[in-house]
This record gives structure tokens, sequence and C-alpha cells, in this order.
């Protein structure tokens, strides 16, 4: 795990209590909002506003607050995605469109969704809820134009696979450190290194999660392997891979791409296709490119407090497991 | 259609323009939008913005934003719904998961709400944007009770039903008329009549709508017949029904309630239980109560520029066939 201060400890916790004190009335609601709080994911998004937001302007509260809206917008997408991709599991745990159903997925995502603008409503700062609605908008955008790629495969190019990587990604992670810093009243610069921090630090997390879903059919990285791929997604080390075998392998790859049941032997073919050295290593390098930018941004806010721990998140982001 | 003022008419077609310029810069998002707002519908809630904005404190721009922002939000609830109710019909033409998939449907309705929220922002009306936050929390949370109902059919009781028909249509039918009255500046009496008035006629608007599902297997009311009985909905005749039909007939409602698939047998048997004179009269004297409330509000905006044509979008209500 990351290496955080006692401190930002306790304040991701006030986030995850913030979050399931927000009760509805109703039984059905309450059960399944619980179901899916209970697990309680990395919070990564939230750890990086409670960090840009460091700050003794600004109350406590008023950071958890802000982190707590942010980790609502991400859960919400989370089960719609869920939808999106038919899923079968979340962290670990049935999805709520297996233990209900699609109908209950896409009404709670509704219903998370709105609850995180009514508690932006409350936390009053129209230059944060405007870059909160837009980075909305964005992550539907990037997951709509990867919906599309599959379709266009032949014409695709890695700006294609970045510009989604950086929709669905890297623009809430933007958005949470952008806005951690206005909520604190940095300074201009500052909340610009902190959005482009949290861009690029985005765009590694993808690439990152992009790479694990190759990483082994044996070790258990919190997600299936080859889940993407039984998705249907053209990820970065697939890409590489079509980019450059043979005729045989491409049309391997391609016909085998989102289908949902593979044998073992097919499995493994894929495995040996696109864990081969170009892939991965190619995979790594734009990885490390994207820590480098990350890095970067990070050295403009060597006065920051938060300077410390967030380079530990970018040192763990580069080289984590799950 | 509605008797509406020339002028009006117009602010109507201001706000498909404004919708339709909408545009998103990648091809798949500007064809799944544009194929949604084809079909230009009918606009009610847009309409009772509009009317309840009539001020000449208040640019028109203003109103026609506002109106728009309010029918962003009712289409981004159907694009959802229509995965929901696995409908494979809006207004006529194919579903967005008819033409396209689920997928695209959930992610699309996501792209139209938070274009709403971006919208709204502009808008620069916090106390507005408040209310429909809220009031798209409360459309998602009436969906999720809905579902849940079938499941507590035994406990049902009226109020139930009520309070569903209002946060599902209800809620945004108020949130359309009180936010219309708040951006004119209107008094805080005026501010309440419109609220309570677009709640009741929202109510009564759903209640008609149970209604015409078992208007006839033969006239085409916009809707196919008996769809909220194939989508296993428990509505008021349906309602009626069960509380006062014999064990026999009770069973076979419950028995074929929700099933995608009902023999010509079967649904003229559902049809004259549903629409015996019990059912159908309590039905139509619950709609006659609430457009008798509705009305008894507007009485309170007598001098308002908009009285005519609410009185006229009221009457229509009661009375509409599709």
């Amino acid at each position: 795990m990351y290496k955080i201060n006692h401190t930002t400890t306790n304040e991701l916790s006030r986030v995850q209590e913030k979050i399931t004190k927000e009760l509805a009335s109703e039984k059905i609601i309450q059960d399944i909002y619980e179901y899916i709080f209970q697990s309680k994911g990395k919070k990564t998004r939230a750890l990086i506003t409670l960090l840009a937001s460091q700050s003794k302007k600004i109350k406590p509260l008023r950071r958890i607050e802000l982190a707590s809206i942010i980790e609502l917008l991400h859960t919400a997408t989370l089960v719609h995605d869920d939808v999106v991709d038919q899923s079968k599991l979340r962290r670990g745990e049935k999805s709520v469109n297996q233990v209900w159903n699609n109908s209950y997925s896409v009404l709670m995502g509704d219903f998370i969704y709105s609850k995180a603008f009514m508690l932006m409503m409350k936390l009053d700062r129209p230059a944060i809820l405007k870059e909160l609605a837009s980075a909305t908008n964005d992550i539907a955008r990037g997951e709509i134009i990867q919906l599309n790629l599959f379709e266009n495969y032949l014409h695709l190019d890695l700006d294609d696979l970045l510009k989604v990587s950086y929709l669905k990604t890297g623009r809430l992670f933007e958005a949470a450190a952008k806005t951690g810093a206005m909520l604190a009243d940095s300074s201009e610069a500052d909340v610009k290194s902190f959005g482009l921090l949290g861009k690029n630090l985005g765009i590694a997390f993808q690439i990152q999660d992009d790479i694990l879903d190759y990483e082994s059919l044996h070790i258990n990285t919190g997600k299936p392997a080859l889940q993407d791929f039984q998705e249907g997604k053209i990820t970065f080390p697939l890409f590489y891979t079509l980019n450059n075998s043979a005729k045989d392998d491409q049309k391997f790859l391609l016909e085998h791409l989102g289908k949902k049941k593979l044998t073992k032997t097919i499995k493994n073919r894929v495995f040996s296709l696109v864990r081969s050295d170009m892939p991965m290593q190619c995979s790594q390098t734009l990885l490390n490119s994207y820590i480098s930018k990350t890095k970067k941004s990070l050295e403009k806010l060597s006065h920051h407090s938060c300077y410390n721990e967030m380079l530990n998140l970018i040192m763990f982001s580069s080289q984590r497991k799950l």
C-alpha cells in the first residue's frame, strides 16, 4: 500500500465514514448502497484530493467532503461500467448487476452521481462544480469512444488509446488533484501543476492497469487475467502486439478478442503473444514516460506539504500489482 | 396538441435548436445524440419551464437555456429507462439499446446528464442547480423503489404508488415549474404555487399514462398496449384490480405480470379484468382529484401571464390519449 502519513490515513477513513453516512430513506436503496461501499477500495482519487488540498487555510471537513464527492463520482462510473462490461466481479465481490440486476445498477449509478452533485452544491464552490461536471461528461465520452475503438481497430493509432486513457481515467485524476488545489485556494500555477500531475498519473494508472491484464494467468492481481481482452478492449499491450505480429497471429488475436469463453490453449497462446518482449517493453516504456511527466509536475510543487506523500503515491503507481 | 401562443411555440423550437447544437467532437457520440433528439417529443416539461419563467425581468435566452436543461435531464432518464425496462421502442422509433446496445445507452445517458449539469453551471443560479440535482436524485430513487414494488405487492397501498409517481414523474414536473419561477425571480408564494402545480400535474400525467396502458389493444396511443403490465409494473389500474378481484383472477394477473410474451387470449383476459368498471373508475377519480389540485394551484397564479396557456396544458393532460 501507499506510505502515507497517519493524518492522511485518518482523513481517508473519514471519507469512508462520510460516504456511508449518506443514507436514503428506503431500505432497498440503503441495502444496495451499503453493499457497494462495504468494499473500501484503494480510494486513490480521494487520496489525491486530500493531498492536493492540504492547507492551513481550509477546514479539514471541507477537504473530506470534496474527497467524498470525488469517490462517489468514481464509484458511480464503476457501477455503470459493470453494466457496460457485463462484469461479474468488482473488487473481488459480486457486482451489483450480479446480486441484483442491470436495472438496479443503472439506477443506483444515477442515484450516486446525483448524490455527488447534491453534495457539490453544499460545497458552494462554482468553479469546482464546473470542473467536476465537465470531468463526468469526459468520462462518459471516453467510455463511448472506447466501445467504438474495436470497430475501427485497423485505423487505430497510439494517440487514440492515449485519448481514451486520459478521458476515462486521467480526467478524474486530473479533476481530483485540480479541485483539491482549488479548494485550498492554491496559486494558479499550483492548480495547473496539480492538474497536470493528476492527468499524467491517471494515464500511467491506466497503462499499468492494461499491463496487469496480461500479467499472469496464475497470480491474483485483483482483477481476473485477460478480463480486458475478453471484454474486447484494445489496450496498450494488445495494441503493440497487433501492430507488430505476423498476419496469422494478428488474425488469431482479433478472432478471439471479446469472446466470453476461451479455452486454456487459446488463453495460453494469447498470453505468449502479448507477453513477448516487444509489447511489454513498449508498454513499460510508455508507462515510465508518464511517470516521468508526473514527477516533473511534482517537482514544481516541491514547496507543498504533500510532496513526500505524493511522491510515494507516484512510485507505488508505477509498480503496483493490484 | 396543446393550444399555446405563437411565442411559446417559437420558444419550444428554440429549445430543440439549442439541444441539438450541443455537439460532441466524436462522430459516434454525435450520431447517437442526433438519433436521440431527432424525435422531438412533446417537451411537456420544457414547456412548463417556459411558461413558469415568463417575465419581462428575464432575457428569453436564459429561459430557453433552462428549458433545454430540463429537457436534457428528462431525455437522460428516458435513455436509461429503456435499459431498465428493456424497451425496444421509444416515441415510435427503435430505442438506443436496440440500434446500438445497452452499453451505449448507459453511457449516453451519463453523457446527457452531465451535459445538463455543465449547462446549469453556465446558468450561474445555485438555487436552481440545487433543485435540479435533488430532482435528479429523486427520479433515480423513485425508479429503484418502483423496481422493488413488485416483490412487495402484498403489502402495497395507494400511498406507495403515489410516492413512486411523484418521484419518477411529478418530481421533474415540480422542478421544471419551480426553477422556471425561480429564474424569473418570482415571489416566494408564486414559486411555491408553481412547484405544487408541477408536482400534482406530474402525478396526474403518470396516472393518465398508467390508464393509457390499458386503453385499448387496438388504438395506437404512442406506447404499445400492456407495456407496463409486461414490464411487471404495478400501476394504478392494476392496483385497483388486484385489490378488488377474486382470488383466481388475482392469481392469474400476478402469474402473467412481467411476462414478455403473452398470448392473445391472456391479453384479452387481462384487459377485461383491468378495464372493468371499478378499476377504471377509481383511476379516473384519482386522476380528476390531481387535476383539481393542479387547478387549485393555478388559481393562485391567476395574475400570471401564463395563466391561460397553463390552463390549456392542464386540460389537455386530463384528456390526452398519447
